[in-house]
């Protein structure tokens, strides 16, 4: 039902945006994928408004004129979200890079789309300030894909996600027009919630321009320790009960041994000693204003760990070992990138039961022939597994592997849980979203795309 | 549009529920009003199943018959969301009452919509666990009308809003479907965010009847402390101060003198002394694990108050006297409703343009020729504004201060806040939607509505 692009199309962009209008070979390819797995689908356009009313020329347009908007920002994503699936437009928001203004009356920030989340971190901390959504990629990624696929981070477990801190947003619909979704204001009880519905929509429902973000005080310390496990799924254990002793982390991550070695080698750094007996990891941090607390925390933390079979806890003595404990963690994703063709599933369920699914997602790995590293924000119950192709063939893969991912699917549902915890649908996970909705909520989905959306342009082929 | 109940309607209602079905004038008067000023409009009968299956039936048979249907929780509403506007049936929940199962190894609980919200606080207390919002009225309201309206209460200050803690809902929706909106867990980026387009649409989207809420650890201590000003704008400036200094308390509610002397007066409660200079009151709580960080913090706030002019701070020395304080600031709403005919208006603004909030406030009232109470959550910058009806005539009362609340809301909207924080839209402030939306706005919330609800019998003629 869309278009491919005409000559007029194009002259159009080009009347419009100039030298912001991209036909050559080397912004197509740039503009064709994300860091998901190695799917490449060429834009025919690649367009860089500086402005809504831009945008919103575009969309209208576009819409008028049947053609795919596909809306991109640091193209980080882990789902394929930014993939140009029916060519069309690419509309890069990189020209969106400004904070406009920091609130230190009101613990605020009015950001685009387009700066770098770790930039964004910086500058609110400079005020004392913390925006705590921090996922792996925050050195690169931008803020409004945070917004786009609800990004999380090591600090959600204590800190929550995007959507925690999403006040209000400037969005342009597919039909042109602008708007507001919310107030800048902490709670909101009018009208229907327009701000969370757009959060999540991973470019389906809008295109988000400006974005108001809540921000508290930043701690002032922390402490951080690594913890090796000989049984994997006892250090899955270990989580829920960190949590139940009434603690909670600023950060509990675990690393499946494979995870820990093939960064460790990745990143060329031995500092970590991995005992041949280490089956998998925890890292956790506490943070807050008060050191006291803190290091009581931690005793609290290792009183729990007393009751499981654990190697010589790590304490980072230094920023330096800190900083160095997190590129690891940070890195495993990578690393893992860099040693096999992988497909990375974003489970998460109910923390306690997070043995059941690792324990699950083994014993189908053992059924379906395939090995899997898995790592992530455990705290959280949010659960990586990356799937790795190794020796499997092209038609294993290509054909079984989706039976085995349904089936760990509906395993993970009957938990509690569900298909993403932080990195969105896109395009690699839609065909599983029968097994998290039913028919009938996946209607209604439809049916709000509809209302933003009427001819589909906006990013067509994505989530649902 | 929607049509009276005819014999054969009721025979249908009686048939499905038998002694559940009630016609009586008792039960007709009870489910005929909310809090909501003086406003009563009769249902034509009272429904109270007792399962999803039978709301599903009752509202398959109203779509079809073009019925309307208002949900009822414990009638508690400030907006007029349960006010059965247009007749029809009066949907109570009140026999969904049970806390359904407390996941101590999840921090989770499962619950029924006609809960009272303090009784659920009271079950996951017991298990060290906390379900933070609190509404004034939390000893009768019900947990599922909190969801409807997102109330908030003094808490949400520190630990946020009910939506904050709404991980997954059971709903019935207009046409009989019956659909969960997410999943049981912490973080979640599958598909439209339908659980928070749920929670605040008041009723008129679908019937909630099963709620799945986060939990955290309870925390074991607390300090309260009552500051008397001079002068009630700098009462308020010193809110945003005490966040800008980096303290996050767990309650900081604003008290001008009527507020307080009206319900110490109510209360018949001299234990507190309001002397002739005292404008406003600041209430401030903080809590948390460690009673020497809550000294700590108190030290600190008594360190930025150091820079207004207050009288003698009054510590709450007992738990008994921190009842007694806050009895006083939960019965405000009561006190000012005893004393005379009121409108309260629940606008929230970023919270350091308080001032200028209460400074158009009481510029409004001169204007117009209305006196106001004003009192709330300053913390998170949510004013409750009651405006005293004393010897206004009726014709001013219903003519002109439609165009004074006009002129507020404007002001509030340009102060970057919104019309309601905590009590909903309901039928009293829908007339003021166009203030905080725009057309567009509004008509993607009317089209929403209409997806969920093609023949309008949720809740007719509330919100939008």
């Amino acid at each position: 039902m869309l278009n491919k692009l005409t000559s007029s199309d194009i002259a159009f962009f080009q009347g419009l945006l100039g030298t912001n209008a991209f036909l050559d070979a080397e912004n197509k390819h740039k503009y064709s994928h994300d860091e998901t797995e190695d799917i490449t689908i060429l834009p025919e356009i690649v367009l860089k408004p500086q402005s809504p009313q831009e945008i919103a020329s575009i969309l209208s347009y576009c819409n008028n004129h049947k053609i795919a908007v596909t809306p991109s920002g640091a193209r980080t994503g882990l789902s394929g979200g930014a993939i140009p699936l029916h060519g069309g437009v690419a509309l890069s928001l990189e020209k969106f890079n400004k904070i406009i203004s920091i609130d230190e009356n009101n613990h605020q920030v009015t950001v685009e789309p387009g700066v770098i989340t770790q930039v964004l971190q910086d500058a609110v901390k400079e005020k004392g300030l913390f925006y705590p959504p921090d996922p792996a990629s925050r050195g690169s990624c931008f803020i409004g894909g945070n917004i786009a696929e609800n990004s999380g981070g090591p600090k959600a477990v204590k800190y929550g996600v995007t959507s925690d801190y999403v006040l209000n947003l400037e969005v342009v619909l597919a039909t042109g027009e602008i708007i507001w979704t919310g107030a800048n204001v902490l709670k909101n009880a009018t009208g229907y919630n327009l701000t969370q519905l757009i959060v999540g929509s991973e470019g389906t429902l809008g295109i988000v321009t400006k974005i108001v973000l809540k921000l508290i005080p930043h701690p002032t310390h922390n402490l951080l320790m690594l913890v090796p496990f000989y049984n994997a799924e006892s250090a899955c254990e270990a989580v829920a009960e960190i949590f139940k002793a009434g603690i909670t982390p600023s950060g509990l991550e675990f690393m499946e041994r494979d995870a820990l070695t093939w960064t460790r080698d990745f990143l060329k750094d031995d500092s970590i000693v991995i005992g041949d007996n280490h089956a998998a990891h925890l890292l956790i941090e506490v943070d807050g204003f008060n050191p006291d607390v803190l290091m009581d925390d931690c005793t609290r933390i290792m009183d729990v760990l007393s009751n499981f079979e654990t190697d010589e806890i790590l304490f980072a003595e230094s920023e330096a070992q800190k900083d160095a404990l997190w590129r690891l963690r940070r890195s495993v994703g990578e690393a893992v990138k860099s040693n096999s063709i992988y497909k990375e599933e974003d489970t998460v369920v109910p923390r306690y039961t997070l043995p059941q699914l690792l324990h699950h997602v083994k014993r189908i790995g053992e059924k379906y022939g395939f090995n899997s590293v898995c790592y992530g924000h455990a705290g959280d119950g949010n659960l990586h597994i990356n799937i790795i192709k190794g020796d499997l063939t092209d038609d294993v893969w290509e054909n079984e592997l989706p039976v085995a991912i349904r089936e760990l699917f509906t395993q993970v549902v009957k938990l509690g849980g569900t298909l993403s915890g932080e990195h969105g649908i896109g395009l690699v996970q839609k065909p599983y979203m029968d097994i998290a909705f039913d028919e009938k909520g996946l209607s209604l989905m439809k049916s709000i795309k509809n209302v933003f959306d009427p001819n589909g342009i906006l990013n067509p082929g994505k989530v649902i």
